[in-house]
């Protein structure tokens, strides 16, 4: 049925099996009805627009923020606490769930929602990053990739179509198609053959019979040529998917160039579908993306920043380690009425974090996030009200006043790296 | 004021400061109204009673189960949670507190309570099981003890006053006089010198002013030794406590004096006051020693076995990391009606706990204290209905049968190694 390689027959038991008898009723996956998104309220001054996306398991007002739940986890966060912060859509990894604890186990447990005790929009991401950033040995051609577990070392091959399937299993709302992602530094010629590689998965993803009601997104690569990345665009759209992702940004670029691509980009992609910028970000890179038409994002920095002792404020970031929040009264942020806020002083959370307890990092994300969600709300009233681009001028100066190193950072991983860098070289 | 020896100037900073002008209203500790502790129902074919224990944060139900939060935070718990699960109490130690972040630094910030979000009763434990367990370099005399913080290696003296001073500052409601703790092999002539200097100590503790309301407990020392636990009761109701607690005890001794050690000392302690016995524990010994008519445990085994896959259930405890709990649709508890087993399966908890996932240690933990404080309520509600014998008999039968060694742990640490010790031997 799927075309695995002979030579790793362990993919049909550990990740690929029980495709031959779907539980979910099945259909072919044909073009969603452009009122699956709802353009509400395009703003005058930017290209920001509030949308309503229509999935199984419920809307999502955009722009949205999904926290990320990798391995079917909000790292610390309880999915009741997920609604408390206000989230409306959750992104979780097929290829971390694939390879534990396997998506035909979650299939059988009666799909990820139910498994994870969440019940709203779910999003997958197809692993392609993941794929091409952990796991060792990976060998890719076009009939898919051949790599090795980052978990138990098992050699896997997955095809396009499998990776549909897999999210099947796995029962999401909105499912990726799976991409091929490049370095920052690649060559005309490996960004473009990465390009159409990527391009023919998604027309092959595209025929899979997918979960009734799945929307299928897909995905535009292309590095940092935007000629590439039009082209990807135009092809990608003939394909007439429910959605479409930008991947392959801050992925180590300069950041003028992720700003340029990023933009040129959205503003090639349909009016009347969902743009969704992956891998991002920071409260004020949010706000700029916003500015140029995303529609949907998702990052680890709210809780990866929580465990670390980084907290979110409305102007710019606090490192809660530092001594000077010993005695601090106050809470994370005086604008914040999230549980925390409402709660806790900075020297508290700055207790909790010195002494490695674990509550320091669950009371830190959970900040971010409701941080972060009600930036998203505050986004989408401010283009409801026609007022966006002035908002996000003084919100974006707010954020960034206080910032040693105000860098665009998308990627999460690479953010940090990213900004690093750039602290020790200027 | 407090008779800190000059040899370790660090104290007066790090630990005992700010002495001098107390911000709490302050009185001579003098004897409690009994009516502090009221004795409801005692059960008539056990020493089981139900009682309340009134404090400055309101009412204790006894028999009370203390979740443990040593640095002012129960592990992976917050405040609202322990209110869900039903907690009326916790403990806190004025040891760690004390050295991170400083007794001094919390009484300026409001008071233990404010500072940890937790506006129900607090008893700290004074600290001398920590000095006697993770303080190196120690040294005891009957003025105090010197050791060196085991956080950050400073050196430091502390008398009994002072550590009555510390607890002040917290402003917990109950707090307990610095005793000297030893080992199960302690000789005759070892556990009679520390019990009379814990005597010493407790005597110079009651004499001490403590904040308002604050409830000092004094702590039965003895090892093994029935007579010299015996003459340590006496001594200690001469002093008139409001309360007193039993320690020393599952340090390594074996299971039957265990047994007989805490059933006779409980025996001989007023019927008036509340008996606390320390450092208790798994759901069958809290059981038992009910029945010998105790009425406050603490215990980190909830949380620690939470952090470690390890779940309470009705018919014993459960490694969740086994593979046969890979789909296990079952909650934790099919009897529970905690947050975690009204939302996912054993094969969800399996999942975050193998994957390393902080969701693991907070959900479990969260239902292992459910079921530990419900068990009280339980028991609470069998004595109220006098069939408390009955209905221990049939609990501890059930809880017990699975059990590959079913031994007595009281003290978390030394209970798991004890355990593990048999396990080896058998």
């Amino acid at each position: 049925m799927s075309d695995r390689s002979p030579a790793s027959p362990s993919l049909a038991t550990d990740v690929g099996a029980q495709h031959a008898a779907p539980l979910h009723s099945a259909r072919l996956n044909s073009p969603e009805p452009v009122s699956t998104f709802e353009v509400a309220a395009p703003d005058t001054d930017s290209r920001a627009r509030c949308g309503r996306l229509h999935t199984s398991h419920g809307v999502v007002q955009t722009p949205a923020f999904m926290p990320v739940a990798t391995q079917g986890t909000v790292k610390g966060i309880t999915p009741a606490q997920l609604r408390e912060v206000g989230a409306e859509i959750i992104l979780a990894n097929a290829y971390h769930l694939a390879l534990r604890p396997g998506a035909g186990l979650i299939r059988e447990l009666g799909g990820l929602h139910r498994f994870m005790g969440w019940d709203g929009p779910i999003l997958t991401d197809s692993g392609g990053y993941q794929i091409f950033s952990l796991a060792p040995l990976r060998k890719v051609s076009d009939r898919g990739v051949e790599f090795r577990s980052h978990v138990d070392g098992t050699s896997l091959f997955l095809t396009p179509e499998d990776v549909v399937r897999l999210q099947a299993d796995l029962g999401a709302d909105i499912i990726m198609a799976l991409d091929e992602c490049v370095p920052a530094d690649a060559t005309p010629l490996q960004a473009e053959a990465a390009a159409w590689r990527t391009l023919d998965w998604a027309a092959r993803s595209r025929a899979v019979q997918t979960a009734s009601g799945q929307l299928l997104f897909g995905i535009v690569q292309g590095s940092t040529y935007k000629e590439l990345r039009l082209r990807q665009v135009r092809e990608l759209v003939g394909l007439d998917f429910p959605g479409y992702a930008v991947g392959g940004l801050s992925v180590g670029e300069a950041r003028e160039i992720t700003m340029t691509v990023a933009e040129e980009t959205a503003a090639a992609l349909p009016e009347d579908r969902p743009r969704y910028l992956m891998g991002v970000g920071l409260p004020e890179d949010l706000i700029r993306f916003v500015g140029m038409g995303y529609d949907m994002f998702d990052c680890v920095l709210p809780t990866r920043n929580g465990r670390n002792g980084m907290l979110f404020t409305g102007s710019g970031r606090v490192n809660i380690r530092l001594a000077q929040h010993a005695r601090d009264q106050e809470p994370a942020d005086p604008d914040c009425s999230c549980y925390t806020c409402r709660t806790f002083s900075r020297a508290y959370l700055r207790h909790v974090t010195v002494a490695n307890e674990m509550l320091g990092g669950q009371l830190i994300s959970l900040h971010n996030l409701h941080f972060s969600l009600q930036l998203m709300r505050d986004m989408r009233a401010a283009i409801a009200a026609d007022r966006f681009a002035a908002w996000a001028a003084e919100r974006v100066a707010r954020l960034t006043a206080e910032a040693l190193t105000p860098t665009l950072s998308t990627s999460s991983g690479q953010a940090l790296s990213q900004r690093e860098k750039e602290k020790a070289g200027a």
